[in-house]
């Protein structure tokens, strides 16, 4: 399926979503800024995912956050308790950021050169799977309690991303969820996809998921030198 | 917003959705029929849910099942293996069931009168709120791993339930989720909505919501009588 052919946008709105996805490209690209659209479904813990991202990469990384807003504030709050520089986009009665949401969020956000911007998508595991906003790379993020079949359930969106989340693993002892069953169904729609097993709760597991995030904004940074 | 606001429909897609709701829920007040759209994020435990109540209701109330297939296939033989008439309606890149797929999938299914019709949606909290199959009524269900804060983000979609399924109880002792604080952000977006709180996988709580189930269909007949 190319994306003209999906129902949900006039061939207008496609069209200038494709520009923005591309102008927000050039624009984090020239900054060396490092963007990664994290997608999941609601409640797989991509907020706290973000939250403790923060802590952790405190001092070693800048990041910025983009958050969308189903409804107002939430997200953006409790980012900004984080520490983080965070803008929430109002999203109204859409399933999914679009590119040209990004590029007005950016322009309040006004990233640093050279730091990471994390943007959290809607919690929908459809839509936001075909939806380019320009950012380098997208990573899903799915927790065990879930359940293993969800990669054969919704493959594109696993197609989609570059890094496989598997979240709340502290949860693992009382859920039926087979990590390396996860892993076998997102690599059938996706050969090339990396798992990362993290709880964001706890915090175990996340040192991967953080030195991942260091190593692509230092080859985001190289680039752009 | 009006549902003729969203900007995921063309307007004539939008009157062909409207005039199926309504053939949808005239044929099934025709035959007594009970339709719920089970509603909720990926991997709240619709599927599972539904087996469970298959299971229970067994030789009280005769139910089937017409599910969401993102992917082919997966949903409908779980739910077949559980003992019901199911058809998968394949929805394609869309995010949403919408009322001509269940048209068609009720040709295909063609459930008995006065029966009980489960309808499994998209995993999904954002568009299902404003997409009417011509349902009876909607059932939303939030699973305890996702956060209580969920009702507060995606306020539509518990505005257009008549009842908030919390599901995987059992989680609790694991998780950070507080039933109240759940329930009172649920009814914000609307007062009425009527919490029954389960866990589809130990069954504890299934009682009240197969009872709800049964009056419903009970009703659903007496209107047709």
């Amino acid at each position: 399926m190319t994306e003209h052919e999906h129902g949900h946008m006039y061939d207008r709105e496609f069209d200038a979503s494709l520009v923005a996805a591309r102008r927000n490209r050039a624009w984090f690209a020239e900054r060396g800024i490092f963007a990664v659209d994290l997608v999941g479904g609601p409640g797989s813990g991509k907020t706290t995912l973000i939250e403790r991202t923060i802590r952790e990469l405190r001092g070693r990384l800048a990041v910025s956050v983009l958050a969308a807003a189903p409804a107002k504030g939430l997200d953006g709050d409790r980012v900004r308790a984080a520490g983080a520089p965070a803008v929430a986009v109002a999203i109204g009665s859409q399933c999914h950021l679009d590119a040209e949401m990004v590029t007005r969020g950016l322009a309040e956000l006004q990233p640093a050169s050279g730091s990471a911007v994390l943007i959290e998508n809607v919690g929908n595991l459809v839509c936001p799977a075909r939806i380019d906003l320009g950012e380098r790379t997208k990573a899903v993020v799915l927790s065990v309690t879930e359940g293993d079949d969800k990669p054969l359930k919704y493959p594109d969106i696993f197609a989609a991303a570059a890094v496989l989340v598997i979240n709340k693993i502290d949860l693992l002892p009382h859920v039926d969820f087979n990590v390396d069953r996860a892993v076998a169904h997102a690599r059938a729609a996706n050969p090339g996809i990396q798992p990362i097993w993290l709880s964001a709760r706890s915090g175990k597991g996340l040192g991967c998921w953080c030195d991942w995030l260091r190593r692509e904004a230092s080859s985001a940074r190289d680039r752009a030198a």
